[in-house]
Order: structure tokens, then sequence, then C-alpha cells
């Protein structure tokens, strides 16, 4: 039996994923569509707006006669907030539950030279400065980090691996604001089946490169998650022919062959200002494409060796998943210009169907947006986890 | 708005599913489970015994005092049937309601020398036969395939290319009866998580070694089917260094290394009698097992390099999928005994917890089973499709 208090709550909470999942409507549609009568659905919306969760607004439709409808919408009262700790960079992002982005930063950080602890106060600097210069309340925080976790604590990081064992909730307890943890590559999978071109999309595999290549997996309208939650995970897999040391301490894996790494090693000689660690990644992905688009011969070939390495990866990913789309992020989507023909040859030799590969549009936020969407996934499940002087 | 009669076939179906789920119990306890009152629990057992899927019988329960218990449980007034038709057996088996076979079939056969409509004209008459031969009421068909399938078409098939393009549900058509397609593994994958030992195991990847290899992966508690239904497909994929032809005309696909043609071939010379496809496989491998636990050592070899191939794939599909198990069915529960050793020792090299690999129970019986189980799914979902009489 559900106490009257219950019912109250998962009534709100189908008027948020109504509004959520189709869009801003009218009083009486979103009692139609709930099932709830219009007295509920009333009330049901006012105390939605004292929480700060929804927004009414007059609405001119062109071409409509009489005076203009008002709609009720999802409103950016509350916000949740995404954490990206990378090998080479922090990135914070607040997102509103009307699906704006109200504040993100992004600084290079060299991450494995700093103690965990170290990493986590600046991370915890950065969502203050974030809750300070934005009006939205902060509801929740979740932190993506480049390898498993269970739990909060991070159970693999072959690119961090003096993260192993770190609680990372606990690093960020004084904030006073639940945290949880995920994968960086399943935060951004969960991203792209939230909102853009592939929302909705049931089955999609989100392959990021960075330093290392990290892989999510939706299947079935879910995240792949494994027996211990550590599935998906593509680096550190032979999927490509090859032979060469890993971080990891094996040889051979797939990001050794399309890793960052693997790019600049191809693209530059060791004294090319591409090499350098210190400068900021996206200044020196910028001088890969400049250097393609100027026809550079090298820069050309490094790309089509990534192309293809991830083509005949992205076969076996194919076969075993056989997801509408690949979409590809992190520094693929930045030189994805140069990477489709060859990656899609590639993979054309492999599997029927190559066409299905895409850049997303996300930029390096894929894991951060994620993660905010994660963290404003409470607010769904029960509205009144927010306060009613929420929207003061 | 739910009709009357909706509410009624609702109200069957949880008190079936509740019977299925956690066996026989009660008309008292049955209620409390469903929440639904006595007199309608009583309604509802008194019309699914006049279906046939239902009985009760009185239970003396050791140690307790008074009259029996009466308890209500699945009954077997009405089957399931699934075939297999694979590349050199055709094989039924009906399942009734309460778990039960009731009839089994398998039948040497030369498929790809066959056109597909003769096959199934001799499928169709094992199915016949198995209805002749019991007196559970058949509810439907569901044929495995080995290969990938959309509806009731095949869409691929590396060892049975004849069969591209079959309709098989229309091949049956004669049966009378519903119809549906699916590939064998994950067909199997489905039978090992519906009874047994990994019963409601929410994460399985099942491998099946026949002439082919097939996968069948669940994942999140979901038979992982893909966008286009040709997910899990493992036997064409190159998961093990090697560059041997294959079937499909590619090359180093896995199952050029861990299917039956690769042991038989590093086991035996050509004109030995192992070799020859006339021979019933059982036989066959039984007597593979015969010289394995004789000490031959060619044959020893062979099964460890069986094996070690199987450990190399299987790191991938732990890595990807992250399952609780691996479960080896077909040619590799039979031989399973001398390929765990070296199959664990390669996992143990790749991937954490190389424990969670076991043979399967079920012999060359899971494809069926699985299919048996998918045949009786529509009795659950709505138990007024069994006629009234099908317990007379």
């Amino acid at each position: 039996m559900q106490t009257q208090g219950q019912v109250r709550s998962a009534n709100l909470a189908a008027a948020l994923a109504c509004l959520r999942d189709g869009g801003p409507r009218s009083r009486a549609r979103l009692a139609t569509d709930t099932g709830l009568t219009k007295a509920t659905v009333s009330s049901l919306v006012t105390e939605l707006v004292e929480r700060g969760l929804v927004a009414e607004g007059a609405v001119h439709r062109p071409g409509s006669v009489g005076r203009p409808g008002t709609l009720v919408g999802l409103a950016g009262g509350v916000c949740g907030i995404g954490v990206e700790v990378n090998v080479d960079y922090l990135a914070v992002l607040a997102l509103d539950l009307a699906g704006q982005v109200r504040w993100e930063s992004r600084t290079a950080l060299d991450v494995p030279g700093l103690r965990p602890v170290e990493v986590l106060a600046r991370a915890s600097a950065l969502v203050s400065e974030a809750r300070a210069n934005q009006a939205a309340a902060a509801v929740g925080v979740t932190v993506a980090v480049p390898g498993g976790v269970q739990g909060s604590v991070v159970r693999t990081a072959p690119n961090l691996p003096g993260w192993v064992g770190t609680d990372v909730a606990a690093g960020l307890a004084g904030l006073g604001l639940p945290v949880t943890v995920g994968n960086d590559a399943d935060l951004s999978a969960l991203a792209e089946v939230s909102a853009g071109p592939h929302a909705g999309v049931p089955d999609l595999v989100y392959l990021t490169g960075e330093v290392g290549v990290g892989g999510g997996v939706v299947t079935g309208g879910q995240l792949l998650r494994g027996s211990t939650g550590l599935g998906g995970e593509v680096g550190h897999l032979a999927l490509t022919p090859g032979d060469a040391p890993c971080g990891c301490g094996r040889r051979g894996c797939w990001e050794t062959v399309v890793g960052l790494g693997a790019l600049l090693r191809a693209a530059a000689d060791p004294d090319d200002p591409l090499r350098d660690p210190g400068r900021d990644l996206e200044d020196r992905l910028g001088e890969v494409v400049a250097r393609a688009r100027a026809g550079d011969a090298r820069t050309l070939e490094a790309l089509a060796g990534i192309g293809t390495g991830l083509g005949v990866g992205a076969a076996v990913l194919v076969a075993l998943f056989d997801p509408a789309v690949v979409v590809l992020g992190g520094y693929f989507a930045v030189v994805g210009e140069f990477l489709l023909d060859p990656l899609r040859a590639a993979l054309a030799a492999r599997v029927e169907d190559a066409d299905r590969v895409a850049l997303s549009t996300l930029g390096f936020t894929a894991a951060v947006r994620g993660g905010a969407h994660v963290a404003l996934q409470p607010v769904f499940d029960n509205p009144t986890i927010v306060p009613l002087e929420a929207s003061a």
C-alpha cells in the first residue's frame, strides 16, 4: 500500500517525466497525458513551480485565434553538476533541469603528478565556483573518471593507477551535496542518448579518445554495466593487431593503436611542440587539424592510421553490440573529418552497414554532461527532494 | 482504461508468473503475494486449472501438524516446442509449463545438402511426432537457427548460406501453430537463465561450439539483441590471432580456431573415423573424450589448443560484457573437462576473476529448451490464449 505522500510524490514525478520526455504543454494536455484529473494536475503544477522545477509562460501560437495558450515546461531552478577527472584536465559543467548549460569550465591539469586528494580539492573549488556563479540550486554532483568504479571507489584506472582505491565521493564530502561516481565513457554514452541527435536511441556505442580510449555501451535502452560494473571497457583489449607496450603493463592494447599518444607519436617528432604535454590539448589538436587541412603528408598518414585502427576495432564492437550508431567523442571528434573515410572503409570490409558511425557534437563536454544528467536523476525520481524555497 | 476482461487477464498472468518465479504455494499465500483478495485468487485458480495451466495437490509437510496443506503449482497441460536446425542435425523438444521435458529427439542430418523446404518438412514431421506422443497441448513453436534472424527470416548464416532469405515460419505454417525464430546461441542463453544453476543470473554469456561458434548474451536481465537483432555474434570475429580461411569467406574468424572443425583437424588425420561427417557427432565426441582420458598426446594437445583459444577470445567478451559467468555449451561442454584449465589460464592472463566459466549442463538441448521457453511465453503474457478445454 502506498501512503498519500507516496502517491503525491509519484504523481509529481509522472508530471515531471512527461514534461521532460515530451516537452512543454498545456495543463489540460498534461492531465490527458498523465491520466490524472485537471484539478490534481493544477495542484501538482503549482507545487512544481514552487519547487523551481517547472515554469508557466504565455505562448503565442502563430495562426491560432483567441488568447495565447499557457504552456507548462521544465524550469531552470535546480541544476546537476558533472565533474570530469581525466589524465590531463579537470572539467565541470552545471546543467539545469530545463537542459540549459549554466556554467562550464575546463582546466589543464597534470593529474598523475598530483595526489588524488589534491585533485579532488581543486575539483571541489571548481564546483563551488560553478555554484557561486549561477542561480540554479545544485542538487548533486556526479564525477566521471577514466576507469572502472564500484560504488564511489575507483577500481581500475590504467592511465591513473594512483587513483585505484580512491573514494571519490569522500574527497568531495565538503561540498555537502550527494556525490556519485561513474566511468567517463559510460557517462558520455548517457549524455548522447539523453539529448541531441541520438536522444532516445536504444542501442549506441560511445568511444572516447583521450590519453586512454574508453567505451560506453547502451543496449536495449539500458547502460551496459555488467556483473561488477566494469562492462564496456574497450581501451585495453587487443582489438587490432599490435604489440606496442601499454601503460597498463600489457602489450597491444587498442589504445596503443588509436589513443592520443599513438596519433601524436605518428604525427610529430619528440621535439615537436605537438608532443608537449604542458600545452593545452585543444590547441594541439587544432594544430593537427590545421596541418592536415594544409595537406601535410605525415599528419594525414597518422590520422588515416588512427581511422583504420578505429574501424578494425569498431567492427568487433558493431558485431557484438549491433548498435544503431557508434559515436566518436573526445579527440576522435575533433579530428573526425580525417578519420571517417578510413574508418568506414575498415568497417565495411568486416561488417554490414558501415554507415553507422557519427561524430559526437558534445566535444569534450560529453562526460560532464552525462554526469550532470545523472546528478539530476534523483529529482525526476522524487521531485520532493527539492525544497519548496528552491525558486526563491 | 482497462476493460474488465483485460483486468481479469492481467490477474491470471500475475498469478501464473508468481507460481513460475516462486514455485508452488497455498491459495492464501498466492493472495498475499499477488495483493489480490482470496476470493479473486480462488476464482483465478479455478480458471487456470480449467485451462490446464495449474494443478492443486495435497502436500504432506513433514513435521507439520493438522491436515496436509493444498498447494497450487504450474501444471503440464500445455507445452512449448523448440526446434533446432543446425548444420548436421535437427532437434525437437517439448517442454510443458511445469518445466518437464515431454518429448525430445535429435536426428543427424546433412542440412547443407538439402533445400531449406525439405529440412523444414522434416522438422514439421518431427514436431507432429512430438505432439502425437505426449498429452500436453502445444501452444507454439520456436525454431533455433545458427545465424541471425529478423522476424522469421534468416538474415545471416555463415555455415548455412543457402538459408539466407528463408522464412522459417512460412515453412512450418502447415502445423497450424504460432512459429517464431531465433538465433541458436541467443535461445541457449535464455535457457540457461530460465532454469538450472544460472536461473535468474542477469549478466551471462553463452558460447556454443558446433560446426560454427555462436554467442548469446544476457545483460542487465535482457537478451542483447542490438539494433537489427544481430547482436552477440562471436564466431566470425577475429578474437584470437589466426589466418585460417573460414566458411564465411573471410580469414581468421574465431570459429576457425575453436570450432568443431578445428578440434577434429588438430586431433585426427583426414582418414580417421573421427573426421567422418556421416557419423553421429556425440559418438565422435565420445571417442575424443575416450582418447583424451587414455592420455593420447595428440588429442590432449588439440583440446588444450581449443581451451587456450577459447580463453583468449573469452577475455574480450568478459571485458566487454562483464558477465557473472561464461557458460560453455555444445561440444565445448562435452569435452569441457579438458578445456577448462587452459581456458582459465588464458583468461587469467588477461582479465580479473578468471573463475567465471562454467560448463552447460543442458548438453545439446540448450537451444531447443530456450526455444520451448520462448514458445511458452505468450501463455504467461496472457493465459486466456489457452482454451478452457485444454485440460480435457
